[in-house]
């Protein structure tokens, strides 16, 4: 039972100010309590309550996300896998996740309301990184997760294993361990392939890799993915999603495994995950 | 319990007189019945009892295949899933498969008496081809279903479907449905990714698409697979571990999906999927 | 001074009994003589006079080629190098060759005949067969001439040597040896570079090459390419254009050097070359 | 006839210490005067003039590089277009471009001297930083100019202009302009085609692209390339020969032409192109 409903929109001026107050009208006439983050927050005028985005899952059962594939990654990071549904309603286009469009938000939200909806479920992956073998930093995503090197640096060498194996020393502009969820997002642009979300899998897609055998590999998401940076005299870098970043010394490893946290997306009752594609990447057109 | 043991090997009359017969009385050594297939027969002298490959499954409780990957592919299929591991030793260099070099076959052996060994359990998949609405032929492959045009012929229009779910019209050479097993063969020289044999999937590979969009595919493999030939002038082919060809019709329908069929590899002790990778692929060298 | 005008048509009995009569009369009220080729006269009533279209060339000074990119290969080889130039207009959308629309034929039209039109001169290329050291067959390309194994065939193995020096020896499903006209083609679909028409170049591209090391190779086209077909128990076959094919033999070698014969192509004077290129990949969307 | 050579060798200490002072004395036995950059002479004893990289070509009739592809690149821009041959000896395995061994050093130095060397010109490119509308900054390069994406930055958006022409707008991590030495480095790397040295062209690979279709383009070297920049909120990268790099500003045009400036190597007697190719990307094995 929907009594809660988080907003979080791209904060342009004209599209919160345009979308928003119709939507929380919607939203009260229902007698359901509303709730804006503070970035949407800087768009409009007062008398919706703010709640920082980090804690939005816990006082909602819904959250409507108003933007495109960006502004849904950082909302999904920030429900920290909290069970909560997620509309996402792309304001230009059509995104890989964001399927609903904008005349078709409340047609959905009524089938939401009346339990007539789909839930497509995504796993998250936990990066974390170890410094002089203790754990330093720890993110999850949604997408990817992408090491690598600096705009000037030349070539980065690291080591991959997977669940303790070596899968072989790379000497690449970097490397990126995507979710099924972002294979067709950075992943797919470097290679790699496109993974069905119901696939249990991680995508290991080397970046410019200097060897051309280095092909992208698909394995099962219950191992555990670790690299090992080498000794570099240049700035190395994860970053998350696209989103989050954060400068990797000399000799750190990176661990990914499956995070405990999931996404639930709200599916389009119009368009499947196959259509989606086609219609993204042109199939079925020249 | 081993107490009956299968050869089968690559029909090189050098081969099999040097090493079939040592193996044999190795084995009656041990007390273990030994049987042949009829291509194996061929370049040896009388005295072991013959068998039908495709009755061989019955009659043993292992497999010793010496050859190469090829001889492997047409053993396996023959076993048509009853649960008979398979020891494969290489002649040559190295295969993906087998991964067992001729020095290790003896120790190789000894472990697997002595129950030591393990075992690397990888699924087969079905083809069925569907003509007028109606089942017309039905195979089984390790590695892959290559539906492919003509060597004169231009393109081929085929529209693809995974459980019913368009997911669009091809132009192209043909297409590729492999398991992991084969995601290393055929579908890595078409541009497919490398699938870890624990994930339950099938690669989608698409031969020289007309579009360059139309990606490689990962999906599960509980999904049926159908690809429908659109009407063709010139003949379309339908080939299963790139050894047992079919022709197909216009508006054939060929449908893939899991094999109740698995086959039950013994491991080299020696070499890790990943050691059998890097080794065949050079990763680690330039 | 354009006197004499040749009309080559895809074979649709509707457009050509459409489009041809009209531009007959057209051409006829300039005082041009038509001719048109036995194809195209199967379409229409006759009064127009039928030449063979190997002898077409000798006898105008300008060719309309009605049809797409197919009708355009066929035609511009039928010229055997004879400086006539080919004004092809696009049935369908929009070819890589054929950039003229319907609609802009007689605007077109009325600029060749001021001599206002721009010429884009494309080489072609010579493949010549040699059986038993003996020259055996050969044949002119404007796009590509393909050597590729048989459809239930595995793999094929051949030697490839540019300038008597050896390239490598390569397995695969076969070798694209495409001009600059041809790189958008069938080349483009097996991985190869776009290649720009004013570049004196050849592209040499293996088809789903069994060494991942293999890449597209760009050479001058003043080399003389040659293939040596490898002992091969299973036939092996070379395309011209994807049009025009011959079985080959074991131990065949195929030499490809520049033609004499070159292609005048009447330019789209709205067209220019990338802006075929971003309309056909849709470069500039996404 | 030559009178003066110079040598810039790798600073390891260890090389420079156990080569160089032999390849002087063996140089001075033949009334050779000798000259050695300052990198050079950080690791050796004095008694051989010193001369800043950039003057070297002003007094010299023969360069000796003694390093890798690395030491070759930044040499061979120092030298400035001067006809002053290079030897470049690689000292660990083979490179693409440093293909003398250090075995082979003294005998392709007596066919030096004795004028039986083959030369292999190689042309360089220009990049021209253009801000404002102004000329800002100027180098060379003998492999490839590089624009990129900073590390943390999600894609860069940019329009290409081939002799202005508009070839599309990318968006991706960054772009490649390559000259056919370049081809076997970075360009490679992501996904480029090998171009022959013999071939006067440019090669521009679009690094990650996010359009599938963005396809590496091989272009005359007559051409100018302009890449302009889009307003960039994250800094932008413009690097050349992976050596030398300099931060580009929103708007900034960047424009390749073909240098005036060339290099001369002293080809290796013993492997051709093709052989070195071989040999680096292991063609004709598996």
């Amino acid at each position: 039972m929907i009594r809660s409903v988080g907003i979080v929109c791209k904060p342009l001026k004209e599209v919160v100010s345009s979308m928003v107050p119709l939507l929380v009208a919607w939203l009260r006439q229902r007698q359901i309590d509303v709730f804006v983050d503070e970035e949407t927050a800087t768009c409009i005028d007062p008398g919706i309550p703010i709640v920082a985005r980090e804690e939005l899952a816990e006082k909602i059962n819904l959250l409507i996300v108003l933007g495109g594939d960006g502004t849904l990654l950082s909302a999904a990071r920030a429900l920290k896998g909290h069970k909560v549904p997620i509309l996402a309603v792309n304001l230009g286009g059509l995104g890989f996740l964001t399927s609903v469009t904008r005349e078709e938000l409340y047609p959905v939200l009524e089938q939401v309301f009346a339990g007539q909806h789909q839930i497509s479920e995504r796993m998250m992956l936990n990066a974390e990184t170890i410094r002089d073998g203790k754990p330093a930093e720890q993110q999850i995503a949604l997408n990817d997760a992408v090491i690598n090197k600096a705009a000037l640096a030349r070539m980065l060498d690291f080591d991959v294993y997977v669940d303790r194996a070596q899968v072989g020393r790379y000497r690449a502009d970097g490397l990126i361990v995507a979710t099924p969820t972002g294979s067709t997002a950075y992943s797919l642009a470097a290679g790699g392939p496109i993974v069905h979300p119901h696939l249990d899998a991680f995508v290991i897609t080397p970046i410019c890799p200097h060897m051309l055998t280095n092909r992208p590999l698909v394995i099962p998401d219950t191992a555990r993915v670790e690299i090992d940076i080498a000794a570099a005299e240049e700035p190395v870098y994860l970053t998350l999603d696209g989103q989050v970043g954060f400068q990797l010394q000399s000799r750190d490893r990176v661990a990914i495994t499956k995070s405990a946290s999931r996404v639930y997306f709200v599916q389009s009752p119009r368009k499947t995950y196959f259509e989606v594609l086609r219609s993204k990447l042109r199939w079925g057109e020249r």
